[in-house]
C-alpha cells in the first residue's frame, strides 16, 4: 500500500468570490503546491474565461471544482475547518500563524477531509462562516497594508502546507472526529431543545449558540459523543413532554 | 536612533515582465509584507491601468518603481543579488529554499542594498541575469506543475522574508562587500586583460568568464580586494606592454 498523500484530504473553499480571475489564480496556486480539491460557495461568475486564463494550465482543478450553494454544503464530510482571517479581534476561536497551523492541518487530514475556508475579496468571512471553523489562521502582514489578494493568500497557505508536508510524521490518532454535518446536526438539535425548554427566554439565542459552538469546537466531538449528547437532548424534551402531558391531564379544566 | 528596518534595504527586481497586471499584483504582494522598493527592467507595459488596478492600494510602490534598461542598471549599488529560479540544474551558484535563504538576505541587507531578482513570466531569468547573482532561490513546488505566477512567487518570498525578519538578530558584519558595479568593473577588467595577454586563444571566453564569476561570487569580494585584484591586472598589462615595447625596440627592423 502506498503512503497516502495527506494533501489529498485537504480542500480549499472559496466563499462568494467576486472576480473569476481570482478563482483561476487560486487554482493555479493550489496546483503548484499539490492541492487538487477546490470548492466554490456561490461564486459570482463561474465557469468563466478569465478564471481559465488565470489558471494557466491548472484547468483540471477548475474542471473538478465543486460549486455549492452554502457553506454547510461545501463542508459536507469535513472533520476540521480552518478559517482564514485578517481579523485578530472578535474571533471566538483560537488563531494561529500559517506555520504553526499547517502541521495540525496535516494531522487532522489523517482522520478525514479538512477545509481551508477563504472569505470574499472585500470583507472576508461572515460570522456565520467563522462559526463553522475550529481554528483561525492569520497570515502575518504589514499593519499599514495587510490585505493580501485572495489567490496570493491561497498561495502562501498552500506553500506553507506543502513545506510542512515535507517532514510531516503523523501522530497516533487520538480521536475519531465527527463530520461537519453531524456537528451541525447537534447544534440544531441543541438550539431546538433549548428553545423548547424555555432557556432562551432569559438569554440571547444567537450569542448563546456562538458560545456553545466555541466550547464544542475546542473539544473536537467524536461521532459517539454526538450520539450521547443528542440522546440527552431527546430525553430532555421527552421528559419535558411527559411533564407537560401530566400537567395537562391533572389540569384538564385549564 | 531607531533600529533600522532591514526590509528597507531589499529591492524586488522584475525583469522583462510581460503582463502589467503581474507588476501591480507584485507591488501589492510586496506592500503587504513591508517591502517598498520595486525595480522594473524593460517592462512591456508600464505604467498601465491594469497594473494600478491589480495593485489595489499599493499605488505608492508603483509610483516609486524604478524603470531600468538593463540588469546592471537595476543592480546599481547592490551588494548581494538573489536569483529566483525554477531550475535546479545548470545553475552555477548555490541554490537554497526560501526558508533557508531569507535569514541570509536579512544579514546581507545589513551591509547594503540586496536585490531579489525575478525573471520573465515565460522563461525566467536569462543566463546573463543568473550570472549577476550570488545565490539562487527555488520555491519548492509540485514536480508536475511547478510554475508559480510571478506575483504569487513575489508573495511567497516576501512572506518568508517578513516572517524571518520577525526574529532576525543581525550577526557581526564580517566583510564590507563591494557593490554590484564594482564587481562588474572587475569582471570587465579581467576579461579585457585575459584577452590582451592572449589567454583566450586557448579557452572559450564566455565559459571561462562564467567560471570566474562563480568563483568570485562564492568568495564575496570586498571593495579593497577589488582594488588589489585590479591593481594586479593593471600591472600585468603594463608588464605586457613593457615586454612588447622592449621587443619592438630590439627588433626595430621587424
Amino acid at each position: 500500500m502506498n503512503k497516502p498523500d495527506p494533501l489529498n484530504n485537504v480542500r480549499v473553499v472559496l466563499s462568494h468570490t467576486t472576480h473569476p480571475g481570482n478563482i483561476g489564480a487560486a487554482a493555479r496556486a493550489m496546483k503548484t503546491m499539490g492541492l487538487r480539491h477546490l470548492y466554490l460557495i456561490n461564486p459570482r461568475h463561474f465557469p468563466d474565461a478569465q478564471a481559465t486564463a488565470m489558471a494557466a494550465g491548472a484547468d483540471d482543478v477548475l474542471e473538478h471544482a465543486v460549486v455549492c450553494g452554502s457553506v454547510d454544503e461545501a463542508l459536507q464530510g469535513v472533520v476540521f475547518t480552518v478559517a482564514m482571517t485578517a481579523r485578530l479581534r472578535d474571533i471566538s476561536i483560537a488563531v494561529k500563524s500559517p506555520r504553526e497551523a499547517m502541521p495540525q492541518v496535516l494531522q487532522e487530514a489523517q482522520a478525514g477531509p479538512v477545509a481551508l475556508l477563504f472569505g470574499t475579496e472585500m470583507s472576508g468571512l461572515t460570522n456565520e462562516e467563522m462559526g463553522r471553523a475550529q481554528l483561525g489562521v492569520n497570515i502575518p502582514a504589514h499593519p499599514d497594508f495587510s490585505s493580501l489578494n485572495i489567490a496570493a493568500a491561497v498561495q502562501v497557505i498552500a506553500y506553507e502546507l506543502a513545506v510542512a508536508a515535507q517532514d510531516f510524521i503523523p501522530a497516533a490518532q487520538e480521536i475519531e472526529p465527527a463530520t461537519h454535518e453531524r456537528v451541525e446536526g447537534l447544534y440544531a438539535h441543541l438550539e431546538k431543545t433549548l428553545f423548547e425548554i424555555g432557556f432562551f427566554t432569559t438569554q440571547n439565542p444567537a450569542r448563546l449558540m456562538q458560545r456553545l459552538r466555541r466550547l464544542y469546537s475546542r473539544t473536537r466531538l467524536e461521532d459517539e459523543e454526538i450520539n450521547i449528547l443528542r440522546g440527552m437532548l431527546t430525553v430532555t424534551t421527552e421528559y419535558n413532554a411527559r411533564l407537560r402531558q401530566r400537567y395537562m391531564e391533572e389540569h384538564k379544566d385549564v
